[in-house]
Formats: structure tokens, C-alpha cells, sequence
């Protein structure tokens, strides 16, 4: 039986997950495998870009968020998933050794209008690095069962 | 000296990219590192959920996208970057075994206001299967180095 449900999400609710350290190596293996782009692979190709430096692939970024909101929440939760995400924002880069955190806003909790026993929930989720500075933000919504199904009038 | 600059990018261009097979095991391997969840980890318990069978995580899938467009021209490009991306969309679960291509459509070429070097191409993503369906849609715009830097008059 998880946790939460629909019903524990309430707007303004505001959650930190992490920290969780951010190395080289593992920004360096994403990148290769996945975004092979200078920026993200090597020190001296990196410093001659727009990051002014090694920074995580911003596709990485958001694989951490994504394991990072699991861990803190969503694995113990009634989650149906999500459809997708809107306005992805990469505002400054992911620097090897950095200790990220992730701060989750609800933005908004409504029933859905064809499934009784599901809720929507809109998060913001931001990436946050030690000095609370914002990395990275985006907007998503996602599904939930409901602990009580809605019962029509 | 790469060989896309922003004045090669042209409104309504669609390039295809790939066949790329997704195998059952990245699936998993991705899933147990990023996303966690029962859908994406194991087919008996996928077989619960939204999914109806074991599925990609959406980032997986993203991931996959950028390493295909990487390869496909944006490694060959005088690409700086984005700044994040607009309207994800998971449509469709992506399933072991599958062929993907990615469909990349341009949208939009403008100047860059403050930088005469740089150039903006907004892009439509798609990742296809075998049979031309659509299972994940996104937008994003990038920012290329121009050929020749626009003079002002």
C-alpha cells in the first residue's frame, strides 16, 4: 500500500529531496553514451564554449531529478505516471562535484474529469545546487490513484 | 570547420534519422539507474499499469533522441547549445525491440537580437516506430554559430 495518494498533495506544499554529489566520472559516462557534445566529455573542449567549462549534459540533469523525485516520493506513492513535462529550462550548468538538491513545488491538484479513482497533480521541480541557486526547471503533471474514488452526485 | 551553420537551417526542412534498435536490456539498465518505476523494470509488474507491458522510461526515451540527433548532425554543426526544450509529450510507450528513427522537422530560423554571430532554429522532435507512429513529440530551440556574422546596416 504506498503512502501518498491524490489526497496528500495540497497546492504551495513545497518538499527537498538530496543532496546527492555529482561527480565527473558519472557526467563524463552519460555524456558518452548519450549527448556526446564537447561541453559535456572534456575540460579543455569545454572551456572554449558557452559553459566556460565541464558541465553535465542537460538531459543528465534531468535523469538525476527524475531519480532523485523517485527515491523521495514517487516510489511510495499511487503515481500513474506522466504524460510528459513543459518548459524545461537549463539556466546554469551542472559542474562536476556538486551537491544537488530538489526542491518540489505543488502547483496545482484537480480530479480527472474522465477517471474517478485517478487525480492530477502539477509539479514544479527545480534542481538547486549548494548555494540555492536554480540549475535547472521545469513544469510537469502527473497522474495519481485516489485513496477515495470520486462518487458523483 | 563543422558543416551546418544556422544558414542552413530552412523552415519546413525534415531530415529522419537513424533505424536504432531498443533493446529490453537499456530499457532496464536505464531505468534501474534513472526511473525506477515498476513499469519500466519488469514485465509482470508493467503488466499493471498504464504501460499494459514493460515500456522505456519518457526520459529514456529523450535520452535516446539526443544521442540520435547528436550523431545525426548535431556533432557536425556549429551547434552552442540549448536552452532547455518545450511541450514533452510521451504518446506512446516505447517497447523493447523496437526500431526507432527520429524525425527532426525546423519550425523557425531567426537572428539571434543580441549576438550577430548566433543564430536561433526552433526544431519539432519525433521519435517514430517501425510503422511511422508517433510515440514521443517535442520542441526545442537551439542556437547555431553563423557563417557570416550579420553586419548591420
Amino acid at each position: 500500500m504506498p503512502k501518498l495518494h491524490w489526497e496528500d498533495f495540497q497546492p504551495g506544499t513545497v518538499a527537498i529531496y538530496g543532496p546527492r554529489l555529482v561527480t565527473r566520472e558519472e557526467i563524463v559516462a552519460f555524456a558518452a553514451e548519450f549527448d556526446p557534445q564537447p561541453m559535456h566529455l572534456d575540460e579543455a573542449a569545454a572551456s572554449a564554449t558557452m559553459l566556460g567549462g565541464l558541465g553535465a549534459s542537460g538531459w543528465h540533469t534531468c535523469c538525476l531529478l527524475m531519480r532523485m523525485i523517485a527515491d523521495g516520493f514517487v516510489l511510495d506513492s499511487s503515481s500513474m505516471g506522466a504524460p510528459g513535462f513543459d518548459e524545461v529550462r537549463w539556466l546554469k550548468p551542472l559542474r562536476p562535484g556538486t551537491n544537488i538538491r530538489i526542491r518540489v513545488t505543488v502547483l496545482e491538484c484537480r480530479p480527472s474529469s474522465s477517471r474517478p479513482e485517478m487525480g492530477l497533480v502539477k509539479f514544479r521541480y527545480e534542481v538547486l545546487d549548494e548555494a540555492e541557486s536554480c540549475l535547472t526547471v521545469m513544469t510537469s503533471t502527473s497522474m495519481f490513484g485516489r485513496r477515495q474514488p470520486e462518487t458523483r452526485a
